[in-house]
């Protein structure tokens, strides 16, 4: 019996907030919080209407953390589940400490300015934390959050060392639009412009966006995907708890009809950040575009097919090398039918309400600011299987990205 | 020694000004006018330092028939030159009836509103100007222009009757940037979605736009081409001007990055022509898309390669079927470095000096409209030997373009 805030109304906070309402035992009392209360509304309507369970809704900026702090003292959660944008970690974090309240999030830190992925500014909160017996748990969602979980697992249960991980994040679903994004235009195309970064013997190696590709075939018929490398910010925690890794590489799959439209818009100027004067108005080219997309959120009835996320390990047990692949499939059109939602949203809304779910039991819970994978993973797998995300794990024969 | 008045200061009227400023004993003196004089004044100040030749220039709205009749009653000239918009052609029609001057032009009249290119509205000014013992000339560019000649030429020449055409323009042509159109966007784009339409047993067939590829062999080097069927003005004065025509078809060549392109920015809607509410403002799309590409008269510099236009024909002479093509080759930097234009400008600039000054000498002369193909196209053919567009002709042994 706990009482949790929500903060943050967008795609992913619907899912959380319906998955916390399923587990009602846990989460008794849910205050859904946001800039724009009437998103809210919404969303406790509809899942007032799918399960039964009172969601209360309250408005909050959470760049401004007086009003933040005022709303958990008024409240006193035991935990806060921020699932805003990640400009604004840093403001909850601190508003949880001056109020007392345990910190999860699903994404890490990043300026608004630059895109740049790094923890060590949430990383810098680690004393703050433990100096006041809070715990805050960063990252989450499906990759990071679950990809992590699963490779903490497997390094637990099936390799005495592990010496390489490929995380490969392929979403087989079929919109039927030429063109679209699965969330936020804007960030969606800042992530897959940005420069690349793997870990490579001790350090982080720099090349192109989008220069390395692979053939990725997916287990159970999801079907052979072309998965580009790219960066991902649990690389970085990872690296860092299992310094056994001597190489880790995040991929992702584009079809090619998605990597056209991206490089055409880019050449034309359409994915430009700043201002440009048409007929003396200013106008930011990349929020037109956004405008004009179909909206991310109106994919949920129209997209067809499966995700399929996981993480090969390769490593040592008992002298011996092998190669696992530990990952989940999930179907867009099962996850729109229960929550409403495409699996994008829901793949990330339910690790969340999980790792709410560890902390809130108490099972992960120790003063201090923490990546997901310094936690013990089973009880977060067992909850993967009971909650949605089921998951296997399988030996693998032949396995080369690099061919 | 004439007098002439060129209304339009584009790429082509730079062209056409520079050409006739050439043939100085035939063009004496040259007034050249558009809505903005600025612009026929820089035109000037080029052709004075590359050839000596003083061009006079003036203001004029070419919709407006009052003010095109008053500027051509006091200039009196022997001939208008009409290398302003496809749009303009009626009211300079006009005009010329009024003032009693002969009238030529490049491209036929379109209503602004369709895009349907169409000589119905300009064949019913026959009267018109035969009563007023005016000469009309259409069409006296490369294409409509130089090909209809071209095709007169075989006709005359060649052939005892011609029974299939295809017109053939090649643009081989780079100017290095991954997306730009040679001339005005919004025309572009609009003639290349356009329905295509084509000549076959006596009736227009239509079809989709780019539905039909071929691949094109140039001569002299010029390199293979995809080259697309498309709709395009000649053909319907050509079928009507030589019956025996069972087949009668256009084709241009675009690379697969154009169409590319043209494809991605269309599913987005940056081609569409209404306009979209962006943040309380009015944009139209394909005019901000037009605004952000490369200006079409910056190319001229950095394009490299040639262009290879010409017209096939299949037909009978003394019995015997055999195949004709007879084709210009023009380099772009060539061009540039003669007149500061790339080709697409120079190879329709010329032919319309080229027709003016057989009007001039009075070759052309017979009162009424009359579509380029129906004067004799000898002398025509001697001044593209001489002014620039050199051709060749030569026998094909093998042509198929629905292989």
């Amino acid at each position: 019996m706990s009482k949790v805030v929500i903060i943050g109304a967008g795609g992913v906070g619907g899912v959380v907030v319906q998955k916390c309402a399923q587990v009602a035992d846990i989460f008794s009392d849910i205050l859904l919080a946001s800039r724009t209360e009437s998103k809210c509304v919404a969303i406790a309507k509809a899942v007032k209407e799918r399960t039964g369970q009172v969601i209360r809704t309250a408005q909050v900026d959470a760049d401004n953390v007086p009003e933040l702090v005022a709303l958990l003292k008024a409240e006193q959660p035991q935990l806060v589940i921020n699932v805003a944008l990640p400009y604004q970690d840093l403001t909850i974090m601190d508003a949880c400490l001056e109020a007392g309240v345990h910190y999860m999030d699903t994404a890490n830190y990043e300026p608004k300015d630059t895109a740049k992925f790094e923890y060590k500014w949430q990383w810098a909160y680690q004393q703050k934390f433990q100096q006041a017996g809070l715990t805050a748990l960063l990252g989450s969602g499906f990759d990071p959050g679950a990809t992590n979980v699963f490779t903490a697992y497997l390094a637990k249960h099936y390799f005495d060392e592990i010496h390489e991980l490929d995380i490969i994040d392929v979403n087989g679903g079929d919109h039927g639009y030429p063109f679209a994004t699965n969330f936020n235009p804007e960030i969606n195309i800042r992530e897959v412009t940005a420069q690349c970064r793997h870990w490579e013997n001790g350090e982080f190696i720099t090349t192109d966006a989008m220069s390395k590709k692979a053939s990725f075939t997916c287990p159970e018929d999801v079907g052979t995907y072309n998965i580009y490398r790219m960066y991902h910010e649990e690389l970085e925690s990872l690296t860092k708890h299992y310094p056994s890794i001597k190489r880790a590489q995040f991929w992702m799959s584009f079809g090619d009809s998605y990597l056209k439209h991206l490089e055409v818009l880019g050449n034309v100027g359409m994915l430009g950040i700043e201002p440009i004067d048409y007929q003396g108005q200013q106008i930011v080219p990349i929020q037109l575009l956004a405008q004009m997309l179909p909206d991310p959120s109106s994919l949920g009835p129209r997209t067809v097919g499966r995700t399929c996320i996981g993480v090969v390990v390769r490593g040592i047990k008992d002298n011996v090398e092998k190669v696992v692949y530990l990952y989940n499939t999930c179907d867009h059109q099962s996850c729109y039918k229960e929550v409403g939602s495409q699996a994008i949203s829901y793949t990330t809304g339910v690790p969340a309400m999980i790792g709410a779910k560890q902390m809130l039991e108490g099972n992960w819970i120790k003063p201090g600011v923490w990546n997901i994978e310094q936690f013990d993973p089973d009880g977060f797998m067992d909850d993967m299987n009971q909650h949605g995300l089921p998951w296997k794990v399988i030996e693998l024969q032949h396995f080369n990205l690099d061919a």
